[in-house]
């Protein structure tokens, strides 16, 4: 039993190796979990539900133990961790898969062992059958917000699965490829729109350079991203921007139309500090303030 | 000689053939300058600078005269109108043009004859030889703002023209696509930048439905595209966004940041009338206040 954090993730952590216009690296830290837990640590105290393999450096756990995240349920099997090869052509906006490695993720049975049901869960990118051993594991009336992510992959291969999760689920988070993909539906406004009528009540759809889509029955909300001469590194930004945006609404301690834009908007600044550096580089040379600051650039760049 | 409108606009006025997931047509009044100077019209009287065939069905040019606009440079000439047939699939971001048959624009030598400059004048999308000598007949103080429009086509066949009619305007047009083609950048506040150091003090980048990009000294602004369910025909959406920006500059009589940003959310909400139906259909069926109604939900759409 450990205490319970008010937002708890389930992803993978890993190790990856990438190249981009800018340059390559052989190995950056990196996973759903952990850009996800990284960025919603500014906001509100997170857990780590993954699993890494006995390769997996102590360098990487301290970059998660500088922001206080707890790595209680951050399990280590025998083997070796999760690892992504992908790269980056012109077009930042997609990562080409080169090569997925699961290793240990085969064997990963999540038990969820809080003293209580956090408040808020997010389901980072991650086998949909794991997405809802975890949410299988959390009862009681705590549990206020859930929200999960996917992957073009589990949309093509398992999407049964991944149709369960939405039906679970109060928030999604998308981008728009995968949106259209699940729904077979070219326009945004409409895919996003069936997505909702999958059970999500806020559905989220990430545009990359161009921002993202809030669908909800409260109204829509469009919100660009801020506006960067220069992407080192696209990888976590999408789980970056929704640890902002999942710290933010655990902050709150409640989830509105109102608080969901304000937590977007935070996600989006959050998001735009991560692709200046490889991995996780450059948001660990930020603080909160750093936000707010963006914030406030940007309000003022969508402000007639 | 005839009174001066005090927004004219160079451009084509065309007989389109096009398709798109909803159907196809075989005519439809089309054009660059048609779409603009019918935009623009419910914000200031505009004039047309452009040339028809023999063929030039009466209707059409009825339908620029219900907007009272300014004909008294719709030359007629021997042959044929300009002629453009088109198709959009299911990315309806982007035109494939299947044929292109200049007919009278090859005899187009423009001849302004104007009582006096008009103070406002946008250079649609022709070739940028015909903006030039537009641009040469414009004389004294009395011109105040001068924009102009490009497309991919001009920018790989002819780009020391347009780079000339770049370092005369004090604002360009030109969509996501087509800035990256003429920089050579992929990233589109770099490519904005550049387009800047070129000439314009205004560079407005046209993003499809992700909306638009300004950059100027004075700061960069950022605004969505009004979100539909259902983008029937595209065409004529940038050029009538032109329109109302243009026409709401025309109607403010001078231009700064906090002016260009409201004539650029003008010009969103008119183009997302604009393709609501094919041609001008939808544009001939609204209102000012139809754009004053949709503005106000759109800045509802973007606001924290």
């Amino acid at each position: 039993m450990s205490k319970t954090p008010p937002l708890v993730v389930i992803g993978t952590v890993a190790i990856d190796e990438l190249s981009t216009p800018f340059g390559a690296r052989q190995t950056v830290f990196g996973g759903s979990a952990s850009f996800f837990s990284y960025a919603a640590s500014f906001f509100a105290r997170v857990g780590v539900v993954a699993v890494v393999g006995e390769d997996f450096p102590e360098e990487y756990r301290d970059v998660l133990k500088e922001r206080e995240i707890d790595l209680s349920h951050l399990d280590t099997l025998p083997g070796k961790t999760f690892h992504w090869k992908g790269k980056y052509e012109s077009d930042m906006n997609s990562a080409i898969t080169l090569q997925t490695d699961l290793n240990v993720l085969l064997d990963f049975k999540p038990k969820i062992r809080y003293e209580k049901t956090p408040e808020f869960v997010f389901l980072a990118n991650i086998d949909p059958d794991l997405q809802l051993s975890v949410l299988d594991q959390m009862h009681g009336s705590a549990l206020k917000f859930v929200a999960c992510d996917t992957m073009n992959f589990w949309i093509q291969s398992r999407k049964d699965a991944v149709l369960k999760v939405l039906g679970r689920v109060h928030a999604v988070f998308m981008n728009d490829g995968e949106a259209r993909q699940l729904t077979g539906e070219v326009n945004l406004i409409k895919a996003a729109q069936q997505i909702y009528n999958l059970g999500p009540e806020y559905v989220i759809i990430k545009k990359g350079e161009h921002g993202a889509l809030l669908y909800s029955r409260e109204g829509v909300f469009i919100y660009p991203a801020y506006p960067l001469e220069t992407v080192y590194d696209p990888t976590g930004a999408g789980d970056s921007f929704a640890g902002g945006v999942m710290g933010y609404l655990a902050s709150a301690r409640k989830v509105n139309l109102k608080i969901m834009k304000t937590a977007i908007a935070y996600g989006t600044v959050v998001a735009s500090f991560t692709v200046e550096k490889f991995g996780m580089s450059r948001l660990r040379e930020v603080k909160r303030e750093h936000f707010d600051k963006r914030l406030e650039v940007l309000k003022k760049i969508c402000k007639i």
